[in-house]
């Protein structure tokens, strides 16, 4: 077998940056847990006509074919894909299993998604995503569009990252002021508005004018839209200084107020209103949310989402939702290339218990299960090599203590103190027990 | 959409049923960690021409194409396919990233694979798997071949399931015997050997004769040789008593009888060495491993491995290993079709908040904050309905506690017992603040 190679798009991680990945997992979990959000996970597979409903997105996806199956087999419904988002397969999972959940269904997800698109600007090919979403049975609150995003607020703030900053529209917003305004072609508007970090305001005007069949004059108030930030009331003051009025607008501006001022006293700074927000607001009908690392800007959103009036339906019932998703890949892919969180060593090891001789390797092997059985994570040494060898063993996995059987004691390897102990009464110091991912204040520093 | 339907072979979990499923993974993780072993996740795919290095898995392989691509693109060795165990990844990553991993190496996967056979007789077409192994660079002490397996028994035991049972055998007993006794064909006599429950000791004699070129005296020793089943030296003592002799013979005994016995001192009654195990024997270079579910046999093996001296190679350096894998999901589906575990609640929440008035909402959100702040997962109620209607949202979750902001009093809704509680510093028993998952004694017993 040739030394083989990775396959660009595909990332694999070394034990140190899988265990700050597991870190982040548990973290996100945990916070997930605590806001009573129940885990679920769904096959990797749906099939393919099920995954094309949305034609956009028929590039991306992965078909399988079993290596036996004869080439020209009947390109059937049967045929299947790899999921290329959570989204489609909770819509399935809850039709499916609708009358076995209890609405609202809050539940996390946290899997592996492919899509077959080229490996570049931080995409890749196979990556982890987080979801948190609400369905409910026919009716969704409003308030769990304020839920939703400070749960993801508090989860991101446990991890070992830079802060974020979420920014936020809503749907009703855009839609209301430019059906005031007369601009009919809403989803063309919207599609023009994306553009503006690319083509610029002029650029911008010119586009809304010969693409989506604006006025001079309604492009420059979309413009004037796009323009507001903010996270208190007087954003929906200056929407409504420019004189359009709606129900629609109205309703809008309050849901996206109420969002904002609550972020405020839940999550100080963290939340903005940014009406230029575009981004899926063709696809979802109210909140949206985007994610940005402060500092790292250009990785893109992190986590995005919000609120669609239906995730799912069977005819008879719709299920609205409202969700977020984390791309963790995309995530820790950048903290890891700029070395912003570490791990304090490469293996779970707390203590290695030296062995003295082969024939004696028992006794280290009881000195062991006498440390596990407190909940202490100790390997025992590979071989009865001579104790400094067995000390290097140590050191290069970040192994804090050695323990040798014969003299009872125990060495922490960074001070060299030894000290007589018992096995079944010695405890590492709490931070020893479990290797610690914190952030790297010198990187990100 | 139509309600969709489930696919054959690619099994999924509602909430309890997963939550259980969780439990089981954090268990063995918690075990694999507390033994040292670090995780690892490897990418889902391999370079087909990798996954099809044995022939004879290659009917199971999925192979991916991206949708967009031509039909006819080159079949060339890039093409991707899903891996169908962790083994072959695990061999691959080990070349792959050798100059920056330490030896041994120690690690744990627990990912999902892929085959795409018949789904039936309890075999999925995605299922998880979760594996140790150890890697050495050029050489890996025996010692390793009774330490894996009674890692694995540990963490078996740790597990909501009924007892298991570990057969474990030796490749170089059979070898040697077979060669003492003149029998060339070892790995077609095992073949032949491993038919046993299916085609009788009489169906064995005679193919041993007719397709492993054995005479009649050699297929009866062989059946004798398979036969031999115990937990101490006096296994190899009815071995030794058979007649043969071979240097190959005498050290695969004294291996297989040092295993038994150390344990049976470390975990009583679980390992067995039975000379009837064949399987994977002509992959294998040492002691082999498979575990089955006391009461549950009918199941196979939900625990397999052994020893390999070339788990990988890369033309300079050989990487032996020695590994087990657990069948996560064939255990997982057992356990849940005859109901063995069961979880307390179908969410995480201990504490349903409840709400007075939609405007007093935020009354809600600060009480289930200040509990969350001390870990405790609490959910508030989606609407300010009748408090009856509120108590039955967190009954049919199995949500233990009702929280009332407005009295400051919280119910235990199982007893109907209600009392003052500070947000501050209440606290909900410790079994009730997490889900439990637990032995189904009326089902186990």
């Amino acid at each position: 077998m040739a030394r083989p190679s990775s396959l660009s798009g595909f990332p694999e991680w070394l034990p140190p940056g899988r265990a700050v990945e597991q870190h982040v997992l548990d973290t996100l979990r945990h916070t997930f847990e605590l806001h009573g959000f129940a885990g679920i996970e769904t096959r990797a597979v749906e099939p393919l006509s099920e995954l094309l409903r949305k034609g956009e997105t028929s590039k991306e996806v992965y078909v399988l074919r079993r290596l036996q199956e004869a080439e020209d087999a009947d390109r059937d419904d049967r045929q299947l894909g790899l999921h290329f988002d959570l989204t489609v397969p909770l819509a399935r999972y809850v039709l499916e299993h609708a009358g076995q959940l209890t609405f609202p269904f809050k539940r996390y997800q946290i899997q592996k998604v492919w899509r077959g698109e080229r490996p570049q600007d931080g995409r890749f090919r196979e990556f982890t995503q987080a979801d948190i979403d609400v369905v409910g049975a026919e009716t969704l609150p409003f308030h769990f569009e304020v839920e939703l995003p400070l749960v993801m607020a508090e989860a991101l703030a446990a991890l070992p990252i830079p802060p974020v900053r979420i920014s936020v529209n809503n749907r009703k917003v855009a839609q209301g002021f430019y059906e005031a305004i007369g601009l009919a072609d809403v989803d063309g508007a919207l599609r023009v508005i994306d553009k503006l970090d690319k083509i610029g305001e002029q650029g911008v005007a010119d586009e809304l004018q010969t693409g989506a069949g604006a006025t001079a004059e309604q492009a420059a108030q979309a413009l004037e839209l796009a323009a507001i930030r903010g996270n208190d009331a007087t954003v929906a003051d200056r929407v409504l200084a420019l004189g359009a009025r709606s129900p629609l607008l109205e309703e809008g501006l309050q849901e996206l107020v109420s969002l904002v001022e609550a972020a405020e006293e839940r999550v100080p700074g963290v939340m903005v209103a940014d009406l230029r927000i575009a981004r899926g607001l063709d696809y979802y009908t109210g909140s949206v949310y985007e994610t940005t690392l402060v500092g790292h800007e250009n990785l893109g959103s992190i986590c995005s989402g919000g609120r669609y009036d239906s995730l799912a339906s069977d005819g008879r019932r719709s299920f609205p939702g409202v969700g977020l998703s984390i791309g963790v890949t995309r995530l820790l892919a950048r903290v890891l290339a700029e070395n912003l969180a570490t791990v304090s060593r490469s293996v779970p090891t707390a203590v290695l218990v030296a062995v003295t001789d082969e024939d004696r390797r028992r006794e280290s092997d009881t000195v062991a299960a006498r440390l596990r059985a407190r909940g202490i994570p100790v390997d025992v040494a590979p071989s009865a090599a001579k104790f400094g060898k067995q000390i290097r063993y140590a050191d290069r996995r970040g192994i804090p203590f050695v323990w040798f059987p014969e003299s009872g004691e125990v060495k922490d390897i960074r001070s060299g103190d030894q000290l007589p102990a018992d096995p079944d009464t010695w405890e590492p110091p709490e931070a020893d027990r479990w290797p610690q991912v914190d952030v790297n204040r010198q990187a990100a520093g």
